[in-house]
């Protein structure tokens, strides 16, 4: 019976015109990034497990998706579940009463005695039964099955009671004893066993592994770019996709604040290069964020006071203050945050009024200081089309970022979130080994680029990528001439095809021409036995209906 | 501890330069698929599994990634493994007996009999013992219980020899009961249950989904292109990746011959515009090998003589003819080949010896009627610099192309496997629901193509994407004014970099200069007090070490 295709939630397909869309962004955000002097990576799609788990908090590690051990597995798999019910059927209760008494649980070790002889027994049943059968990774086994019968920690006191259970008492302390089993399975080993290789979440942390790893062949400053796509197991949602690519360009290996300046200028160059005016840039700087917590006494709970602090424009000052009492911010606190809350006007006089809230932080002002050389250079600099904005209230990645923290958002009445982000982490590669690598980097959001661009009408009209001309098919002789003249136009780089089968009737023709009216060809060419004859083209306008009869050269200057 | 970095086997990091030489083939092939009228599209990188699997073979089957079911998903496996063990401790051999006398194997239902009391036992269980965990998929672990203890397909007279089996016999018949549950844990509905996405294995069972799951949106003929990943758990070795491109390109919708005719075409296209010259294009069809099988009385033997004659070049007539005798083809079948093997000179040549093998087969004369219409085609349009030649010990994917068959090969003196391949099949959407749509298409070898050109010294200079000039950075208001001549430099279009650090110390400058040497920066700016004061910028060549002091409008000029 026939499969109904269709494809995995969370994921999409691209037809022509959506590659072509998709392309022209990235290719526009790589020009740019080129002519700033960042130079392509690529990373493989998976990377080993411990790569990446634990990186992201465990929330992103739900979300990672894990590779099957690839090839055997499954066979593997099921041999270790044959083996698992065999070795529960053989060593049911009877048999392990007898493994109990035969262990002398006063010596000091008994667990290792009692290991070498489940570990025989295993072996013996093992060539008695299964001669036939490969056994996988008999290590994992025979810890699973050693697990299986020791992890009640058995004790000399325990093993008395052990002996004296009756057959219920002995069925309810196996259920016990696969409780605990079930421990056993949930860790690393066992994951391992199944799953060594995880799809990319991101591009930040596969870049630091490849620094770490390519470091001898890497010069510092290292500026790299990478457009790959990264996959989250994340509820699939409008605009929220399983499978999506990440533009990503990131330094490492320096903490100049010129870096910060240059990736404004990128952002701006970027979207004004795509036509898209007027984007916000929103910067801020996790040290202002540090100082303002120290101000308030609640460095302790930083990531409360941010977390209510980006609540500010959505449900208002009142409601942001209720959030940070009931978390434990002092009303003092409070109190010292009012200039916050009503931050207004230019970079200027809002950095004037945090200097006056974070006189006492030497962090914070340390922050400002390095927000004040940021915008000094933007004002001097020009941007473009963008705005630099400061956002007190940006707080994206917190745990991450040390530095400066960017945000993007679509120009104002396009309703979208951030369309690109980015920010400075003084520690990335260091859970690689190689502590001290400065870093600072942007992304940029491709799909909601996309739906901005499109939302308002800014894809260029060139960016079609379909053919220009399409030669009917009248029949072989015809064809062969066509195709000829299809050969001549390629080779000067015209996009040129020919309708493979011949149109022998009316109607067939008639589909021709219906093939490249729905497919948006331009032109076509007619060759019939007239033309053949005297080795002309007829060339036909589709949108006006205008017809040529042109000699091969003419018709390669009319459609080059 | 710090992590060791690496990445999985079979897998690469690719930095700049192999990045940018992958792409100029790429873009090479890509660009050449648009001017022929083929169409992007993209694929998710993971299909359902029921999308890839069987589609491939049992080792293609073997080869595919899968990605474990994400979240709750070893949690959920645990459930299972627990209930099994739970059931095989409950049910073993003695309970299992008592299930059997329970039922009545003279009713005709008494597989839904034993069902319903399997069932109702572990719902009885389950209720008594397991109250507190949550029952993961009931459906599955009934299913998989049921078929543990009925798969041996009890009927009433082995219903008897059940019942009268001591404990040991019992035993053994468990062991035989668990081997056939085996093949149940190798069914889908488990795979399924652990494992429902894969991730692509080939680009064309994408392709052939997608044209059943869009048809709607399609004009037919399509001609698409796809250029993406793929992933296979291959042992890897010199060449064979786990994860590589595949670039494809495929025409459904037609069986016009004038699509073989063109793809020829495309590959001497793409191969001459990477400089590649002298590529044999080999060619032979399927309908010809059906030919020869039928006029040697070997028609249920096609796949093994075609292997056999394959190795024709490697191991030569005497031990092809070995095998073929090996594989049960008979002495007057094989005496029919001799012509075969010894089939000479040009494509007119071999045809007219294959024509007297195959002059009693349909089908044979039908392929070379084929083969005739190309050949004559393509003598016709002349090919730049490929060859075609005709091979009619060519057979790759056998199975699955039903016409022309291609291979291409590397020039003479390059030793180096098919760096391209394709065919035409008639039935590849068949299995989604789509009957009759034949297609046809090839595909190009990065990875090969990449190694070839390498080894001949083919890649153009110009790929290199290194930046052109660095400035130096001898303090703030040094880098700020550089920092403008760069934000010129970069709108025109020049790679431009900004050294982030400032050079206090001469060791510190020469750091730069370096910086700029290991990166193969031509150029470099120095901008110090003295050219600040003046405004003038110098501009130093790193090959010929000469200096010029140059204005900013000069300076833009000479690097443009």
């Amino acid at each position: 019976m026939a499969q109904k295709p269709s494809i995995p939630k969370g994921t999409r397909d691209f037809n022509a015109e959506q590659v072509a869309k998709r392309s022209y962004i990235m290719e526009t955000i790589k020009e740019q990034f080129k002519v700033f002097g960042f130079q392509p990576i690529e990373t493989p799609s998976f990377e080993n497990s411990d790569t990446l788990m634990g990186k992201y908090g465990d929330e992103g590690d739900r979300l990672i998706f894990k590779i099957l051990n690839s090839g055997e597995f499954i066979e593997s798999f099921n041999h270790i579940m044959i083996k698992l019910i065999k070795m529960a059927v053989f060593y049911h209760y009877e048999k392990m009463k007898i493994h109990i008494h035969d262990i002398d649980w006063n010596q000091n070790n008994y667990v290792d005695s009692f290991r070498d002889k489940f570990s025989k027994e295993i072996n013996k049943k093992e060539s008695e039964y299964f001669i036939q059968e490969k056994i996988p990774k008999k290590e994992l086994l025979y810890d699973l099955g050693w697990f299986v019968f020791t992890n009640t920690t058995p004790n000399p006191e325990k093993s008395k009671e052990f002996v004296e259970l009756n057959n219920s008492e002995l069925e309810q302390l196996i259920i016990t004893i696969f409780a605990d089993w079930h421990s056993t399975l949930k860790s690393n080993y066992f994951s391992n066993y199944i799953s060594e290789k995880a799809l990319r979440y991101d591009l930040t942390v596969p870049f630091a592994r490849y620094v770490v790893q390519h470091q001898n062949e890497i010069e510092f400053p290292f500026k790299r770019y990478q457009m790959q796509p990264v996959w989250r197991a994340d509820r699939p949602q409008k605009g929220r996709f399983r499978e999506f690519y990440q533009c990503d360009a990131d330094v490492v290996g320096s903490k100049s604040l010129f870096q910060e300046v240059e990736f404004i200028q990128l952002y701006d160059t970027v979207f004004s290069a795509l036509k898209l005016e007027g984007v916000t840039i929103k910067i801020n700087n996790r040290k202002i964020l540090s100082g303002i917590a120290e101000v308030i006494g609640a460095q302790d709970k930083l990531i409360d006071f941010t977390v209510a602090l980006d609540k500010l424009d959505k449900i208002g000052e009142e409601k942001v203050k209720e959030e940070m009492r009931s978390k434990g911010i002092s009303e003092d606190g409070i109190t010292k945050l009012q200039p916050l809350f009503t931050l207004k006007g230019d970079f200027g006089n809002q950095v004037d009024s945090l200097k006056s809230i974070l006189s006492t932080s030497e962090i914070g002002l340390k922050g400002i200081e390095e927000l004040e050389f940021i915008n000094t250079a933007i004002s001097n600099l020009k941007l473009k089309t963008a705005n630099l904005q400061l956002d007190v209230t940006l707080a994206r990645g917190l745990n991450y970022y040390t530095g400066a923290i960017f945000e993007v958002s679509a120009p104002e009445g396009v309703n979208m979130g951030s369309i690109g982000g980015g920010g400075r982490y003084d520690d990335l590669t260091s859970v690689f080994g190689l502590p001290n690598m400065s870093g600072v980097g942007i992304s940029f959001g491709l799909d909601r680029i996309y739906l901005v661009l499109e939302e308002l009408g800014l894809f260029p009209d060139t960016i079609a990528v379909s053919t220009k001309v399409l030669f009917i098919n009248f029949g072989d002789n015809e064809a062969m001439a066509c195709l000829k003249a299809v050969t001549g136009l390629r080779q000067a780089g015209v996009k040129a095809e020919l309708y493979p089968d011949s149109a022998i009737s009316g109607k067939q023709k008639k589909k021709q021409m219906n093939y490249a009216n729905r497919r948006d060809i331009p032109f076509v060419v007619l060759v019939g036995e007239e033309e053949l004859k005297s080795g002309v083209f007829t060339l036909k306008n589709m949108s006006s209906g205008e017809q040529q009869k042109l000699p091969y050269t003419e018709l390669l200057d009319a459609l080059k």
